[in-house]
């Protein structure tokens, strides 16, 4: 049996009750809402996270690049939408999952790619992709490139014009119910408006299919659209906790470090996480009274060390934990095992090559391998 | 044969002949200080690079965790000093490669620690790690620690007190030449000190080694000191460029990424690197006027497409270039290769599990692993 201590730190560690309440709970949100959920995987980038994700292999998911796509359909995912604006030399790898017998689709907002697609001979769907306010990609809802990009794809051999995509990439901007369930809306809202518009220009839109994590958990409703592919939700984070998106007990991810130093004199511990395996994100900060560092440290067991334990400084390898209050020193003895809640789970996944998973006790139950590349 | 264009995006890419002038100016500058030269692997984890690093493989490196040790012993590195403060659980992997013949120094400044190395059984060199004013780890150059340290280790069986070892965590709060060589004369009389203080305790003392590579650089002389250990040297990056410790044609390493989306009403461009790939590092924002968002945007062969061309905003996979004057969209079609210019190489490179290598022309001539984990 492996425990948490048989670990090399840091490590990145999934609770998985956790993992999966998460999950369950966005099903049964998407069942309310009325639309399928097209779990994104760009965030777990894990095949044992999507297997409980979507139920079944073949209900589909979304990656963002060429290299998810291929993870994720080598596993067995046979409808995989691929969410990053598609370009030319990207067509050919992706071409031959679809000859492989996986349906993808690719997304655009480029009447010269659309062209592109529509010339090379590739077996896609295609979504055009639309901004609903994030300015991130996309065609404004208003347009005429929308119209233009899907008559470009709508005849061509072996392209199936799929409808429309969008994403909320300005979700994160809220921090208040109202403003997420506005921000929702106008998501919602963008896509729905470019799918009636196209359906007026005689283009069927099948699907219609909004991004966000925000929008799924606070959308009064989803009329118009038809999935939603959130990605975040699987492992939750301090910022999410912060701004209302999820409690922080439904934070499934945190990263293993050990006690490696005391400095009494100025009341901090050193850890042996840093920038390569914490990350950078200082996303919390961007929360009025809610700054959590580079992230909370918690026991072993999760539970609280002292309050206010924040790692508060970081370094490549390293990192200063200190409090308001002076640090209980001699129960915290060098080699002691902590764990911190990230502020951006995805930022701080990405630094992983693997999950060690554990399900509320110090027994690690399984490594997950975790795809990254491109 | 394989170019650039060949590749998936993002690639990171080092340009060969930067990056060997990088490491012959750093072997004359060693040779001029009159203190051997141990290359700090933890920013390039490459075996190609350590070899032309050290020239002779027995010569000696400095690695930052257990994995990096391992992974160079494997290539047949000999004499490997782990520089991040041991702990007692990490003891067993590094032992074991001591027993495969290794040379292997660790480093503490905790006796607790100390006493752990002396009672293990393990084959370990052990310098004791000073504090020259970073804050980060070590025992302060006046207190009883050092000398505590040391004769806990002293007499220990197997173990051999190897003397001391300081870093200047903070010399990246330089800005001026003035500020660096003060720094590096800390650095340098910090461990020099602690050296002299071993000595008159009847210690021995025959490694007196200090780290930055803004010391290596800067340093007036290093009286005193046997070794150094600069890491960052090997790639230099826009902020050492920005504080003068290198020129930009320096930079050795480049983030090889493809314009994926045109926004001309906003007047930038989207690419295919984000987060995941070039960090979240924004280093020069804290030099004056010399902010270069999240990195400076070139072309394909390094060279200026647009004054003032930045990674202005990144997500996950994306980002946005912008610059202060209209950006030539027509010379810059979807699928047009970029390479930009990393705020911080080191943050950059723990993005990437290889290197992919050119000299000066489009071709690929080789692709370097690069060891992560721990």
């Amino acid at each position: 049996m492996t425990r948490l201590a048989d670990l090399a730190t840091p490590a990145l560690v999934i609770e998985r009750s956790r993992l999966v309440a998460n999950l369950e709970q966005m099903k049964s949100r998407a069942l309310a809402l009325g639309v399928r959920l097209r779990p994104h995987m760009k965030v777990a980038k894990a095949v044992a996270i999507a297997e409980i994700a979507v139920e079944e292999k073949g209900r589909g998911i979304a990656v963002q690049t060429p290299a998810e796509a291929e993870f994720f359909a080598q596993a067995g995912y046979a409808d995989i939408t691929v969410c990053a604006a598609m370009i030319p030399s990207k067509l050919d790898r992706v071409a031959r999952l679809a000859d492989d017998d996986v349906g993808v689709t690719v997304i655009t907002d480029s009447p010269d790619v659309a062209r592109a697609i529509a010339a090379h001979g590739g077996h896609f769907a295609v979504l055009v992709e639309v901004d609903c306010g994030g300015h991130r990609a996309g065609v404004l809802p208003e347009s005429p490139e929308a119209i233009e990009i899907a008559k470009i794809l709508d005849g061509a051999p072996r392209v199936t014009f799929g409808g429309v995509l969008t994403n909320a990439a300005h979700c994160y901007q809220g921090r208040t119910r109202a403003e997420f369930e506005a921000i929702a809306e106008q998501e919602r809202a963008a896509v729905v408006h470019v799918a009636e518009r196209l359906s007026e220009a005689g283009i069927p839109c099948p699907v219609v299919s909004v991004g966000s994590t925000a929008t799924a958990v606070f959308a009064k409703h989803l009329n118009g659209a038809t999935e939603t592919r959130p990605g975040l939700y699987v492992f939750n984070d301090l910022f999410r906790a912060g701004v209302g998106l999820c409690g922080r007990d439904d934070i499934a991810l945190s990263l293993l470090s050990r006690v490696i130093g005391h400095y009494r004199s100025d009341n901090r511990l050193l850890i042996d996480a840093g920038v390569t395996s914490l990350s950078l994100d200082r996303g919390t900060e961007r929360i009025e009274g809610g700054d959590q560092g580079f992230g909370v440290v918690l026991d072993e067991h999760l539970q609280p060390i002292a309050p206010g334990l924040k790692v508060a400084q970081l370094h490549t390898e390293h990192a200063w934990v200190g409090a308001d209050e002076p640090l209980p020193f001699d129960s915290l003895p060098i080699g002691t095992m902590v764990r911190i809640l990230p502020n951006h789970a995805n930022n701080t996944a990405t630094m992983h090559r693997h999950y060690d998973v554990v399900d509320g006790t110090s027994e690690v139950i399984a490594r997950w391998p975790r795809q990254g590349g491109w």
